[in-house]
């Protein structure tokens, strides 16, 4: 922990959906080390951004509110940092449907403008990019490694391929350092509860702490999981290694099940509660990736990265935090 | 050809970028076989749109000036059609590093747009996609299958990937039936030879015509070509095909060679000429790919498709064209 102090007090820190879930929980662990932290959200309703997850951090990081779109106050924001953690994105998958122009100019030329003003400002700086399991679609084999081909099955997982090639060619091309990590199903305190826009695990978990039954679609597809403070783990190994620079990772977590046999550890970590098995929605099917868990070995290996929390007290951490906390995401 | 005749004959067809090179040579096919064209150009002089490409074609098809970033414009247009040719894109890969936000508007946003509004105005039409062999990036083997990762070089190798997505996710969630060609460099008569921003062979062949040494970078790299009248075979039966509906082929061509070999080609057809070999430029060596062909095996099977010109007749008619018709090309 000394070493981590050092490592990152002062270090000049730019974390983009700063406000959101996994962007609140990186900036609390960085500003605990003394990082120099700028925190930059749009606040958008409808995505992960939320005031109250960085409540406790007042006066210990600076908070920008601007939309990623808003390429002039990038200009701005990036010319004395070290290091960007560019976490923002459009994430709802069905949203990504019914309205695929704003999902490509958050996830896609934003993605692209960002860049072009780090390259043209700031070429120095390493930038470690939040991507998605989303973009392989339907795998062919399990684990998923990162040799799998790329097949989106929605306009999201086809914008942030896009997003995550941006990051890789400015860094062959033009030397600004970037590591892209493929993050599956990512929990924890922070997280969005009100609906599944950002995870179903979200919906579950309120629905839990409420004492009212959920809805499993499905109950059959294997997932993998991986708790907020593990995914903040491997983002700042990510950082600080060199060996990451240009480099693809995907990043799973303690164990792979069944979603029926998660709802079954949700309700037994709560100590109650109660779900229902339903069939998938036909918007939703059409779009689904059906099994999916990832092979992380090429992560671990290069950076040491292990998942520190099983999944068990992770959740009883997340239930036990939305129950103390639940009518700030609501 | 009775029989392509019957199945043409009448058939409603839009083509987007319809002035340029491939576009305007499928439309004189087209027009040949009494199909109701309609081409959509927008004119744009760093791109490959040129009016005397169709000169010939003088009220055998309808000529409509837009861009396709234009959304409104294709609302009307796509109405009665029954099949889409979709070429127009940004081909230039050192434009697409200058300025990147232009070729994701072009490659991205308006091929996102233009099937939205097929979705919602005309969804049982068939589209048949112009990708590009430059997604690939620099192959891990050869010849490259569909098999191989996507792994682009360029901004433009990434925005082309996105497109192509795009089409293959309206195919598979809203039935738009679309496939899309991978091409490699496809050359012949109507291709930009002002400069390289379509391909490199405009260049040599303009300089071979006007009696000039032209320049080979490196020379080693092996490709494989196609000429545009087998071009045009291969877009014609994608379109007439039903089992290529939702499918990606690579397109090669008549065989491999270096590109100094294909230079001592275009000399010995042109009877006479000169090159220079030259060292790549550092900013395009930083793009490169380095030896590619093709496997089109997928897409022979598919359609019984294969080249019916052979390399040295093309370059043939091309020099001819080119003779013939410079003036109106430079």
């Amino acid at each position: 922990m000394t070493e981590a102090k050092e490592a990152w007090s002062g270090r000049r820190v730019l974390i983009t959906g700063g406000l959101g879930f996994i962007g609140s929980n990186l900036a609390r662990r960085l500003a605990g080390l003394g990082a120099d932290v700028v925190l930059v959200d749009s606040l958008i309703p409808q995505y992960g951004g939320n005031l109250f997850n960085v409540a406790d951090l007042e006066g210990r990081v600076r908070v920008n509110i601007s939309d990623v779109r808003d390429q002039h106050a990038f200009r701005h924001l990036v010319q004395d940092r070290e290091l960007i953690f560019n976490l923002a994105g459009q994430t709802s998958h069905m949203d990504s449907m019914t309205d695929p122009v704003t999902d490509l100019e958050i996830n896609c030329t934003a993605q692209l403008r960002l860049l072009e003003v780090c390259r043209q400002h700031n070429p120095k700086l390493k930038i470690v990019f939040a991507s998605t399991r989303q973009i392989y679609g339907k795998p062919d084999y399990l684990p998923v490694d990162e040799k799998h081909l790329l097949r989106p099955t929605d306009v999201n997982g086809i914008n942030k391929m896009a997003g995550e090639w941006y990051h890789i060619l400015y860094n062959n091309v033009y030397g600004i350092r970037a590591t892209a990590i493929r993050l599956t199903n990512t929990f924890g305190p922070g997280m969005r509860v009100k609906d599944a826009r950002q995870t179903f695990l979200g919906v579950w978990v309120r629905a839990a702490v409420e004492g009212r039954p959920f809805e499993v679609w499905g109950g059959e597809q294997l997932r993998d999981f991986t708790y907020v403070e593990d995914c903040v783990d491997a983002l700042m190994m990510a950082a600080s290694n060199p060996n990451t620079d240009g480099e693809i990772y995907n990043l799973g977590g303690d164990r792979v099940l069944s979603l029926k046999d998660l709802a079954d550890l949700v309700v037994a970590t709560n100590n109650g509660g109660a779900y229902e098995i339903k069939t998938f929605p036909p918007e939703r099917k059409r779009i689904d990736i059906g099994d999916y868990y990832a092979s992380d070995e090429k992560f671990r290996l290069a950076t040491g990265w292990m998942p520190r929390t099983g999944l068990e007290a992770a959740l009883s951490k997340t239930l036990a935090y939305y129950r103390l906390n639940l009518a700030h995401y609501l």
